[in-house]
């Protein structure tokens, strides 16, 4: 499976142990240049991932390497760098989950080095698993809007699509502020050799109207236990333009959050710097306030499926 | 009313006569720079028109500005003159109308320097009746969506809405691909004194789900007949957020254009550099697909109602 994905979402392509340290694949400056940034320790690995140096499932590689690192450098604070890691990104339950589980398994005597080895087969088999599924929800001819940046299950989907006969083409907005839609989907899917097409945010309905789209699909932050949807800001508008024109919209998820609320969801707001500047360039005045909400919420009237390890939800 | 109004919408910030030509303020390098482009003859100001140096309510001004610079120095070739400024933007029937019934007039003998000051006056008439309604729809506290640059209509009715002593705030797309909602709406408002937010193009629904938005108002290029409106691409998707949450949805409009049908539009599809690029600044792969159809189309059945000289319809 691992030689079907994109080459930044293969396991070196987001991180890797080296010299010591850690190496992050820097995906804020991609597609333009391809660096690393090297992670001394867990801490710094922490600092990166909250800092966007990664994002998406990034986060979750780079803090099992990084928990692996702590264990072979610097093992009486393993504890500590868990923790730091855990707390990197709110909203990113399948790492603070991933890592919990592991610390609590070694703690009662498993072995570091194989629970890791074992966590990374693991997520590579669940992949291939809902990739199956979500390769299954897609016909011949569909037009298939996404929204930021789908990453491994929903690539490999488009890519089993693709390989099984059925033409497809992908549109993808460019997700603003951060544009991962443009630095990180369209380049991916291009390389998979998948028909992909470049729009803005607010051109999703558009497409919709004219009838060239046939499925929405998303990853998903956060699932809860209501099929709440929690997802980068910009999936909600489409969720709602795709529900207007009966198109269907499904959520690929690792793993449902039974233990989370939706009164629980912390709401990650970021500053307004970066929707007044597009990396270093002005694209406003600074004086302008503005609001920059990291996530939607996507209530589950509005998703038709989960698209999860055991099927559609 | 012209004092109301933020400088860049008052007649000498959109176009000016002087040194025998026609300086046009480029709007593509505001807010950062404030300079003027500098047209010879009615065809440079056709030129600047389709390449954007201004749009929405500019494009009238300049063309009503380039049929008197023509009628005063080269008064040979007004017809000529005429038919390049109507065809400049092929969605802009206001212009076209505007231009074809001064010409009409011209040549049943009125006088061309009465006729163009005439409409001016009109004009300036037109936006303050048309948001005298526009300002009345607006309740104390309420959060106004929009989406690109709506202009003076709009404009006077938050500024006359907030003068009337309600507590207004705007939320401000920036609009991609040419972030006419950073680069003019949110300045303008800042200038108006309006409390004002920058968002991405994607948050509409977002600000709505979370209640913070009481009503949704665009400036419209067209209005058919049948209501249906044509407007910036990325107006669908916030009027269709809008409908799902029961929040209002109002286009402003000079005049319905009552000899158009939905089959009859012309869509202008630009060039996908646009996308690619922000200004000189790449903000995607060269080789990336880009599409960029330049409006939506928006059913009747989302919009709750026209402002027009005559009242809401």
């Amino acid at each position: 499976m691992e030689n079907l994905l994109p080459s930044i979402l293969s396991h070196e392509g987001i991180s890797r142990l080296a010299d010591g340290g850690l190496y992050i694949t820097d995906r804020r400056r991609l597609p333009f240049e391809d660096v690393e940034v090297f992670c001394p320790d867990a801490w710094a690995a922490s600092d990166a991932i909250r800092s966007m140096v990664t994002q998406g499932g990034g986060p979750l590689e780079v803090a099992l390497n990084a928990l692996l690192l702590t264990y072979r450098t610097d093992r009486d604070h393993l504890e500590e760098a868990a923790a730091a890691l855990m707390t990197a990104r709110p909203t990113n339950t399948t790492m603070r989950r991933e890592i919990s589980s592991i610390m609590e398994a070694y703690s009662s005597g498993e072995d570091m080095e194989e629970l890791i080895d074992e966590a990374f087969c693991r997520y590579d088999g669940l992949y291939d698993r809902i990739s199956d599924i979500g390769a299954g929800l897609i016909k011949d001819g569909d037009g298939i809007l996404t929204t930021c940046f789908p990453e491994h299950t929903f690539m490999l989907s488009v890519k089993k699509a693709a390989m099984e006969g059925r033409r497809v083409s992908v549109f993808v907005p460019e997700t603003r502020p951060y544009l991962q839609g443009a630095h990180l989907t369209e380049p991916c899917l291009r390389e998979m050799g998948i028909e992909c097409f470049l729009i803005t945010d607010g051109m999703g309905a558009h497409f919709m109207d004219e009838g060239r789209i046939g499925i929405y699909m998303t990853a998903a932050d956060l699932v809860l236990p209501d099929r709440t949807v929690v997802n980068k800001t910009g999936t909600l508008s489409n969720a709602i333009a795709a529900s207007y024109y009966g198109i269907p919209y499904y959520a690929f998820t690792l793993g449902v959050d039974s233990s989370l609320r939706k009164e629980d969801i912390v709401m990650e707001e970021r500053d307004g710097e970066s929707i007044r500047r597009i990396g270093d360039v002005p694209v406003a005045s600074e004086e302008a306030m503005a609001l920059y909400p990291c996530f939607d919420i996507i209530d589950s009237s509005l998703v038709t499926g989960i698209v999860t390890e055991g099927g559609v939800i």
